[in-house]
């Protein structure tokens, strides 16, 4: 009997998915998961019970289709996140995901180009490839950090049509300071690019660190995506969003699946929003770890970048991989994301933390 | 200030999306909604129940990713659908309408061709476009029916790569013969065709129309699709499921975004699955409502498509569009698919079948 593996090799794939593996990152069964970012402090007692209370009341109602237009969600997507924002210029999808999916079935596809830059979140290049959009790189400095004149050259060069910056930036932690965004923005204005800031860990800011939704007013072309996946320890429930100008929302809504949003997922979201102050409280805590883990792995001789994230990218490993085994083999299960001398770790709990602390000492 | 029409013209939106408007039925709020074929019955009590209990178990670990695999559900899926299938032959997202999407993904796209048989299911182009696969038409006889050889014959012309067959119908109600379904698989071989056999409303079928599903061993091409928003009325909670060869899932991981199944979304329909037997005692009694229209139906002179779905397509109306304003002025909400002479209604309960019947009556 033959592997699915050529079985799958008499299907008609599409030429570009020859031979590609599918996403993802190892699921494994350890004590302490520190590898995908999660909210380790897991969702609080009161948010739990709303959200199941929510759900209760609507699956009363689950035999009809949902709202389309989500609109109690994007009213609290709204007032969560403040700066003057209304409904009409939120939209919100399975996961920030599929909000950058479609992003790139309204704004990219055959013929148009993306641009990215490395090392920076991994979906990046797969989803330009399933929308059929080119997707091009630049480079950034030898610290990872960009500058305004080096990335707005690197846009107007490549024509691009979207353009992905991340901030902060996964997997190596820091924000993007405001001006770069500024000048990408202005950069694009002769090929009307798309400028994405993903802001996915956004929470999770060093104070004095401004999001990209102050600079909405007046750029219509400027969209910060988010997701609820983190700061609001919903990963499961998959809850992505984005705020930009009302005229987004309608070009999404020419290539968004009918009810994509189903009436569970808009409760559970709901229920959550009404419990930001909890769920942000628990943000704080992540915070004082995270920069705890920072100035530990300093004292250990390491080079952790800076963070605005509820994650830690350090380099200055000799041989990254064995560490990864030898944290593996204490029961901490962090990330190795490719980048020579490099590992990357979610802040948990204390516990959590000091688990993965002592585990590395011992390594080094 | 400009109305976001005139502002989504500033937007550098996909040449083939500008002038578009958004999928949608009208959403009224009428007391009697037979307009976008759900299951009215609602869901019953101790369905409800058991939603609201797996939520309530899977929200504790919400701030974990979900199962990628969805493991358990593909396990319920295949023992639910039975004819042999294992978990691995099973795949599910959130609607069905995502399921054909990632198809698309996978084998069509821009420079493949994709063709269906009008007048059906009207998403079909729309995902086509979505993802720049070209979409081509047949036509199917004067009584919406289609035929073996004329089916093959078109298939083969078109040279399509992704066929969609839609058994029941939808908006005309009628199931396929399988005699059908073996000669399109057929024809596709030289240009190893993806046949999807759309089967929303198969759980609705008249005793002994046969289901696509028995005729999958054997055939890796044939995919058949199945939606939990009509027999199981979740429409609320967005579930469409596949069966296939086991390649095809490996296919469809490749263009999926991670984790598109939230935690909820798959605790819900595990849930619902352990009820089938109570849900499906419930489309028995909707299919008496259906038959009933038809043969009340003809009773009034008009002709009603021979129906194996939750819906009635009727055509011999001389004004159809005045019907249905009659109709809903008088609080019953069915659809004008836009076929000249004809209207289309969802079998309700019996009290909401006879409201309708008794406002078409008054009407003509």
């Amino acid at each position: 009997m033959p592997s699915t593996v050529d079985a799958l090799a008499n299907l008609p794939l599409r030429d570009d998915l020859v031979g590609l593996h599918p996403y993802g990152a190892p699921q494994l069964d350890v004590p302490v998961l520190l590898n995908v970012n999660e909210n380790t402090f897991g969702v609080p007692a009161d948010v739990h019970a709303a959200i199941v209370a929510a759900v209760d009341a609507a699956a009363q109602g689950l035999n009809r289709y949902p709202d389309r237009e989500f609109t109690e969600l994007r009213t609290n997507l709204a007032r969560y996140l403040g700066h003057g924002l209304t409904p009409d210029q939120l939209w919100a999808a399975n996961g920030s995901n599929e909000v950058l999916q479609q992003i790139l079935q309204a704004f990219g596809g055959p013929g148009r180009t993306a641009i990215g830059f490395p090392p920076t979140y991994s979906m990046y290049p797969l989803l330009a490839s399933g929308t059929g959009t080119r997707y091009v790189t630049a480079p950034r400095d030898a610290a990872y950090a960009m500058t305004p004149d080096a990335t707005a050259r690197a846009v107007q060069d490549s024509g691009a049509n979207v353009v992905f910056l991340c901030s902060p930036n996964n997997p190596t932690g820091t924000a993007l300071g405001l001006d770069v965004v500024e000048a990408v923005y202005e950069a694009g204005k002769d090929s009307r690019a798309i400028v994405i800031v993903d802001e996915a860990y956004g929470e999770f800011a060093q104070t004095g660190t401004a999001s990209a939704l102050t600079l909405l007013p007046g750029r219509p072309r400027l969209l910060v995506s988010r997701t609820m996946s983190k700061a609001f320890a919903l990963a499961g429930a998959r809850i992505g969003y984005l705020a930009a100008a009302p005229e987004i929302a309608d070009a999404l809504r020419l290539v968004r699946l009918p009810y994509h949003l189903s009436a569970i997922t808009q409760a559970a979201a709901n229920a959550a929003l009404t419990h930001a102050t909890t769920l942000l409280s628990n943000v704080e805590a992540i915070k004082v770890q995270r920069d705890r883990i920072v100035v530990e792995l300093q004292a250990l001789g390491l080079t952790p970048a800076p963070s605005d994230a509820n994650f830690v990218f350090f380099t200055g490993l000799e041989n990254p991989h064995r560490v990864w085994e030898g944290l593996l083999e204490a029961g901490v299960l962090i990330r190795d994301v490719g980048i020579p001398g490099s590992l990357r770790v979610t802040a948990g709990t204390e516990e959590e933390t000091t688990l993965f602390l002592s585990a590395l000492k011992n390594l080094l």
